[in-house]
This record gives C-alpha cells, structure tokens and sequence, in this order.
C-alpha cells in the first residue's frame, strides 16, 4: 500500500500552502500586500471599523464577507460598552497570529494539533493616556501570552513550533518593533 | 438666563470624565488596568477570541457582554476567509483608540463634531512571514491613517484635536513604539 502525505493537516492546506510558497519564490513582488481598516465615528468613545478590500497578488481584492467590529470604552472608563476597548482588539491580533502561523507551521512539519488555547493579558497603567503622569507611556507596559498546546508530538516539538511561529509573526514583530505611522487629516 | 455646559459633548459624559480624572489624581493606582484576549484554535488559521474579563479600578471586572471575534487568512492567503486576518485588526484598533480619543479631547475643549471617518493602510510584504528573504521584516512595513474630520471649529483646531489625541493614543504607542512581550507554553 502506497501512502501519500494527506492534502490537509491541522485544517492547513499543505499542498496549496507549498505551493503558494514556490509561486512567491518565482515572483516576490506577489507578496507586496495592503491592508484596510475603513473607521466611523458613532458617539462618544463608540466607533465602528469596516473591513472589506485589500490589496495582494498584484490586484484588489475583497473578502468574501465584510466583517464590522466595534469599540467602545466600558463605563468605568466612561464608555457605554458597545465593544471591546481598541487595546483588546490588539491582544486579539497578537493571539489570532500566533495561533495561525502554529497551525501553519506543524502542518508544514507533520505534527497534528490537537488543541491550541492561549491567554493575553497587557498591564497598561492609564496615568499615561490621562495624561496624569508624563513618566507613563500611553500603551501597554508589557504583554503576556499563555499558550495550551497539545499535539501528536513532544512538548519540546511542540515549543519549537510556536518559537518557530513566533519568529514569523506579524503582529509580534508589529508590537515589539517599531512600526511607522504617518497620519493625515482632511477638515472640510 | 443661565447656561451651564451641557451634561454631555458628543455623545462624551463630560462630567463623568472630569471626575473620573479628579479620581485617578487622588488615587492613582486605580489606573492599573489589564485588558485580556482568550483564544481558541478552531481549524488551520481560522481561530476566535473571547473578550470579557479585564482588572481596572482595584478589581476584577466584566464587559456587559463577551465578545467574540474569528480570524483567519484570505484563501489567497491559503485560509478560508473566516474573519479578517490579525494584521487587519491591528489597523482596526489603531482607527478605533484615536477616533475615542478624539471625541473626548473634542468633548473636554467644547468642539461639537459632526463626522468623523478614517481609513488606516498597512502596507506590509508577506515574504517576511514566508521566510523567503530576511532582510524583509514580519509586519507592516509603514501605516498610514486618513482622517476627514468636521465639526463647529476651525480646521486649525481639528487638526490639533487629532494631534492630541495622537499624543495620548494608547495603540498608536503600541505600534509606534515597543512594548515587550513574553510568550509561555504549556504542553501538557
């Protein structure tokens, strides 16, 4: 009996996936992406994102659903709570894209995951967006993720899936680098 | 006839805010916060986050509701367009903290807005993620936000609203500058 490597694992497309790595080798300009987030003030601290086009693969593009979040601040931050506070979304992000490259990551190697749970937790001391104190900086003093993991591997296999993960993350590199933001305004 | 500032600006319970700030002042510790994101792995880069719990004001403390936010990749992204990518809700949150903080610092210096939309673009090449060239950082390589504001001020003065709110933007900090992250695993 000939056994061939299973076209998915972990729910990852591998085939597609190696793939898509072989046609970005052939043309690396195909990598260049852009992506949106469209934002509208509703009241107070309540605001709503819209996210639907991007650009990738040399064309615009759209998601097959237009996803709208909201944030709000909750009421002992004199919010109504409509959504979660902006600083949530991002332990999001980071959990999201570190889950996401784990996946990719031991599909690619092999080990299939049997579960994955993870915990951020940001410390954010908010004298500093009150402007109470110039000594504290307006974000998060430090972040910690907590991740389960289990998987038909050794813990040690399993740790260097998520270093390996680490080490290509998006939204890690975005938080513990420098990113620059360039801000512009029209007033009408 | 006597006029007193109206109890609200914006839709901004400026009261509140003030004595929210006369209390931190008094006691600041109770600006100690720590936000959450919990996250579960569903199937390959799809995965969901719950967020409902959060430490602020000396004790533990819930949303009125859980939210609940899925990612995944776009199928051109070998995902299955579950939600929008991490990357995108990191634009989402930057849009979000300067948009609430605008409406406050609005609401504290008496400016009645009437509209206020942005558009954050993050411009980012995947063949860092991909491992395909080093010299390519992970994340986004340079955002940039676009704001139209109005409202019964000068531009002048909307423009200073937004700087100021740049100023005190807890996510623009994050993205702008670095904020140390620690990663733990168990692996049961």
């Amino acid at each position: 009996m000939i056994t061939t490597d299973p076209p998915t694992r972990n729910g990852v497309d591998t085939a597609t996936l190696f793939a898509t790595l072989d046609a970005v080798k052939a043309a690396p300009e195909a990598a260049r992406f852009q992506f949106r987030a469209h934002n509208q003030w509703l009241s107070g601290t309540h605001n709503r994102s819209t996210i639907t086009d991007f650009f990738g693969v040399g064309e615009e593009r759209t998601h097959q659903r237009t996803f709208t979040f909201d944030a709000d601040h909750p009421a002992v931050l004199v919010g109504r709570d409509q959504g979660p506070t902006p600083v949530e979304f991002v332990l999001h992000a980071l959990a999201a894209c570190l889950t996401a490259g784990l996946a990719n990551i031991a599909a690619a190697r092999k080990v299939k995951l049997t579960e994955v749970r993870s915990t951020v937790s940001g410390d954010i001391d908010l004298n500093g967006i009150l402007g109470l104190n110039p000594e504290v900086r307006n974000g998060y003093q430090q972040i910690t993720v907590r991740f389960t993991i289990k998987g038909d591997a050794s813990a040690e296999k399993l740790r260097d899936l998520l270093e390996q993960s680490r080490a290509r993350s998006a939204v890690y590199d975005v938080i513990t680098n420098q990113v620059p933001v360039t801000i512009e305004v029209d007033t009408p």
